[in-house]
């Protein structure tokens, strides 16, 4: 296993993406704050480049290639943001890429996919294994391997986004991290306890998908089988060799949110704040909700994973 | 009629504000750019606090309210943003409001006013004319009417947006702002000329509430029955007496957008960008969509003036 990463590979991080990622702002909500007793400070990533956290975590691995890994190319597997961080990445940094993306993908997302260049090797989601055929493209062509969370660099680059939220905001009581592979919370936990030593973390998961809390409790990485539940961004059946000893050892708790929380909280977000949230984008504000009486009186970060969720399916969880 | 407003009453305003409003993001859409050949500059006004520029103008009037003015507090008309506007900047400033709003209007909105700490005055609006009964509140109670468009002070209020945007983005080559009376519109003016006086700065208005292009061509301010359109926040009747000169002066040109491009740009800024913007929010960049041939290669700004759209209406109209 490579080395974990450290705060300092955040700060290292954030210098090389400062110039290609945005700077997503941090919003507020006047009437949240007095329903919930609390100040909420939302880091809207749903606004980040391609509609996501994930281009901080892809373009800081790719930065990172050596001369011969650029002239090879990049491989990655994803169906989700992922994917299209990785291929964004790749086009601005002229890196050759290609994508092992579900033959059922949708449209919209596959030919985005290709829309930045990338070329896609489809597979079978129900009979065949997408790490399997990552490794397999990766070694019969040459190119490398850039995992969706479980690698130091991607790690780092994710913990940019709550540097960024801790430098706008000053130290908070608390934040509250979506958490699917863990790339973003233990990224998020690297910059905490650097910038803001007593701010209690949480990683927020799907209710059908506990395996963090699981691994947690238990002190080691429980495997799950893919969740059911429409926050499609946390479907991941384990957290990474890396990200799992980041977590626990520092994070506060690991709790999770239903899928009518989760619809809820779009509505709220696009209500109040007019912003669009993908469901895994609202895990956090709906564990902020929750456990809002404990932090009563205090300053509480969110962060809005990401925002691509397609507007006919939006329309349709919304619609009562 | 008062004296016209100044860019130098922009800079003023823009000093009375900028503690209290929100200094709004400007996003980009890089597909979007693609698709039409320039770079688009969307300033966020949906994003503002209660979700409209309005708050700009309001705050800024009822802060030149003299200590009487204060005291004895301020009346407004409006089943829209500006009631929200001046109900949320008079409880800022601790100053009693009182407005006046159709008794068929949203729950939503009634209660939201309530909300602000603000009295209610409620009038049927197929019988009664509430610019009258806002003029004879203020004139029986001694109240201060701060109207929602023809005052120079709510002029130079609204020419904020603009003057940021151009402070974020430098010079355009060309504006388009969104059209009802013509507030936002002629403070823009006002920083255009100031800040980028190359810039071609558009009015949109709905194609079925042209009273603005016929003004414009006419030379005289044309008054027409209240549009039907989707785009509530530009249902106005005619511009006023000191936003029309303003407008007739300085204005590159006045187009119009139909409700189906309305429901159009609402689905793509929700899906490539994000947001929710009401449908009068959108009418830029309906026009910008329109007109981006002539400005291929170049920099546009688009002023996003609102996001409070229910969001039963917002699903409704996106459904399909």
């Amino acid at each position: 296993m490579e080395q974990l990463p450290t705060y300092d590979d955040v700060v290292r991080a954030h210098e090389r993406i400062a110039s290609h990622a945005h700077r997503t702002p941090v919003l507020t909500s006047r009437l949240t704050d007095a329903e919930l007793g609390l100040s909420l400070y939302f880091k809207c990533e749903n606004l980040q480049r391609m509609g996501a956290f994930k281009f901080r975590g892809a373009f800081n691995a790719l930065s990172l290639f050596s001369a011969e890994q650029r002239r090879a190319g990049v491989v990655a597997y994803s169906s989700g943001n992922h994917a299209q961080a990785v291929a964004l990445s790749a086009a601005l940094l002229g890196i050759p890429a290609t994508i092992v993306m579900p033959r059922d993908a949708p449209a919209a997302k596959l030919a985005a996919t290709k829309g930045y260049g990338a070329s896609v090797v489809p597979y079978d989601r129900y009979t065949e294994d997408r790490e399997a055929i990552g490794r397999a493209v990766a070694k019969e062509r040459g190119l490398t391997l850039v995992p969706p969370y479980d690698h130091p660099h991607v790690m780092a680059g994710q913990g940019t986004a709550a540097k960024e939220l801790f430098e706008e905001t000053g130290p908070l009581d608390a934040l509250f991290v979506p958490l699917g592979g863990g790339g973003l919370l233990s990224g998020s936990l690297l910059s905490a306890a650097a910038l803001a030593p007593s701010c209690e973390v949480y990683g927020v998961e799907p209710e059908a998908g506990d395996d963090g809390r699981r691994s947690l409790r238990s002190g080691a990485i429980v495997h799950i089988d893919t969740p059911q539940t429409i926050a499609d961004g946390a479907q991941t059946q384990h957290l990474g060799a890396h990200t799992f000893p980041v977590i626990r050892d520092r994070v506060t708790d690991i709790v999770t949110a239903t899928d009518a929380q989760l619809i809820d909280c779009m509505r709220q977000l696009a209500t109040r704040m007019k912003i669009i949230a993908e469901p895994t984008g609202c895990l956090g504000l709906a564990a902020a909700r929750d456990l809002a009486d404990r932090y009563r009186g205090g300053r509480v970060g969110v962060i809005i994973s990401g925002g691509n969720v397609d507007m006919d399916r939006f329309v349709a969880l919304l619609a009562r």
